[in-house]
């Protein structure tokens, strides 16, 4: 994919160093990011401006030449890697190793990311390289506007997305009622209890049938669904709120979808449904406030006012809240499930061509928890929501 | 589980630090381990010797409070983090959270594993905290000889994966054969195509169905399979070895298992039956070598030696070789799919308790590949092969 590297430039020549250099895998998406190269062990990668250059292990030197946005790829065996392993250990040689890159490229101070290793930054301040971190967190700005592939890929993951809650809410919808109010999977002979477990994986097997992969997924009943972080466990019952939110990342392209629905088998207690109400205030409250301009801190606030309005409590009006809007409004979604841009009390000004969920919600151990997110690009003149079809309706039988 | 920190207690004495501490989320294994918390944002552990103490935004203390390990759980809002991080930014903010949260604890000096963010640690020295890097790796020292109940976690593991390599076996033993040679599914009234990409979809969603999430998997056939972190794609194609590569993780308990296969569908040329020959003897005079005491280094060696002798390019004779055995011969398994012990030239002693894979191969564009992984547990006498029982077999029909 195409890369802008402009504020990348604009910030080395602020800043007066002569690189910005990361040392991670590519489960660090600053490091799949700027090298475009897909590797599970650390490598290191720097950007002097004129030139993207990667030093990889001699194992991934074939495919970086091929596969990588690097101008110049080396290898560790070109800086004699393996006999100074031998007689140093590895750190110790590494970050010698890093140093002589770094002089072949005529770099003698580079920015670094915060979650630069400490390891190798130490180790290279040893060999005289200055390493000054980027508090500005630069590439992960760069990441947060996307390219038309980008947003192309989100839209791939989306679509997958919207096939996982479907047969989520199909099973759910389809189930039968034991006596006891648990659900029971319509399907089945023996009557067998519907559990979150059975849901997760009838979205699981969609998402890799639509060549997605997937770290989690939650779907989370009753008191579990009034943690906004547990993945769910046990039988589903009917009447109470629960919580599927399913955050795939399209394998092709490494790119990530996110969307939360909640679903009540048959009616759920008055004050769900009213819940549920205000929660979809709250999304289209906050969706309203979503334009190029306008801060993520902006688009938080809309939400954060339908649910003080109604009387019930939100962090920014008490930070030790443990029941309420406990979360932030949103976040960009990319690479990682979460990155920037935050819509929280410090989100700054959003620019067209971000991609940000939004995802208000309630949460009380007493009663359960309600989240509605959707997923929406920001355009020129507002926002294009990518899940703006999928029906936000509670009650499903 | 049980965690002996025993040895990061000899550590912190033989240093002269107050704690070692961790700042990550729990894709960092190092911070899942010692804090026995899974959370996707970074959070802040430190082990005293006397106190585990984690410190976490409100979102995540009600769970941390259940789910860690910790002593103690602390919130940012408790160190005013919000306004801080209002007024100063979110980094500095943080760093200055931490030194609060250190300072309550007594610590003054730390030791941070070789990844620690460098953000943090130069933002904890601003404060006056001392930081200092474990040059040694000392949880992936702890990590690397597994409790009963890791090592049972692993078997889970490794018996999904068996699961998934036998749907994989069938789907390519039961395929047809094209007129050019490609492979057919074999119950596809249509005659579509095998593809690398069908047979992964069979082997994730037999992984899905036995508790078990995935990152990637390789199906790599022809000249795919020459590079060894090639995953594959595109048809397969008779008498040409496919390297199935398949490393799950277990959803409940986080601990991957590890193996691979490489099959023809149909006879292969005589030079890829050699090198599967070959290969299956380096696997058995590897594992012959690996026991208590024995070091990683000699059990790599002991594969080296039976390419070598063959007339096969190895890394140790040609650091850079791109072809022959172009890998080191085995990995720890645990909480990450590559961790500690490495069987490589640096490998240290083996303990029991070890779990690791033994995985030598041979590579040549011009061939293809072959590897063929086992993962064992070290045990006092030798070693238990929980792969042991999946037959070694190259041609399937």
């Amino acid at each position: 994919m195409t890369r802008d590297r402009s504020a990348l430039d604009d910030l080395l020549a602020a800043a007066g160093d002569d690189a910005y250099c990361i040392e991670a895998g590519s489960a660090d998406s600053n490091q799949l990011y700027l090298s475009g190269f897909d590797a599970p062990d650390p490598f290191f990668t720097a950007y002097t401006g004129d030139e993207l250059a990667v030093l990889v292990s001699g194992l991934e030197y074939g495919r970086a030449r091929k596969e990588s946005h690097a101008d110049t790829v080396a290898r560790l065996s070109s800086y004699d890697y393996a006999t100074r392993a031998a007689d140093e250990g590895r750190a110790t040689a590494l970050a010698g190793v890093y140093a002589d890159f770094l002089a072949d490229l005529g770099v003698e101070s580079t920015l670094v990311p915060e979650r630069f290793p400490v390891g190798v930054a130490d180790g290279l301040r040893d060999h005289g390289v200055a390493v000054d971190v980027d508090r500005d967190g630069v590439v992960e700005t760069l990441r947060a506007t996307k390219t038309d592939e980008e947003a192309d890929a989100v839209r791939r993951a989306t679509a997958a997305n919207e096939a996982a809650m479907a047969a989520a809410e199909d099973l759910i919808a389809d189930a039968g009622v034991a006596a006891d109010g648990t659900l029971l999977l319509a399907d089945d002979a023996g009557e067998a209890t519907l559990t979150s477990e059975r849901v997760k994986e009838a979205i699981e097997v969609t998402l890799l049938r639509h060549g997605c992969a997937l770290d989690e997924t939650i779907v989370a009943c009753g008191a579990d669904a009034a943690d906004p972080h547990d993945r769910g466990s046990g039988p589903l019952a009917a009447g109470e709120p629960i919580i599927v939110d399913i955050f795939p990342r399209e394998k092709a392209s490494k790119y990530h979808s996110d969307m939360t629905r909640t679903f009540s088998k048959g009616a759920p207690s008055d004050t769900v449904a009213e819940w549920f109400d205000l929660t979809h205030e709250a999304l289209d409250a906050a969706l309203d406030a979503v334009e190029p301009g306008a801060t993520g801190a902006d688009v938080h606030a809309a939400a954060c006012e339908v649910y003080e309005d109604a009387g019930h409590p939100t962090l920014r009006a008490d930070p030790d809240t443990e029941t309420g809007f406990i979360h932030s409004t949103g976040h960009g979604v990319g690479l990682d499930v979460h990155e920037q841009p935050g819509l929280n009390p410090r989100g700054g000004e959003l620019e067209a061509g971000q991609v940000i969920t939004v995802e208000p919600g309630l949460y009380d151990p007493e009663v359960g928890g309600v989240r509605i997110e959707d997923i929406v690009i920001v355009t020129e003149d507002g926002y294009e929501n990518l899940t703006g079809d999928y029906p936000v309706e509670l009650v499903v039988e």
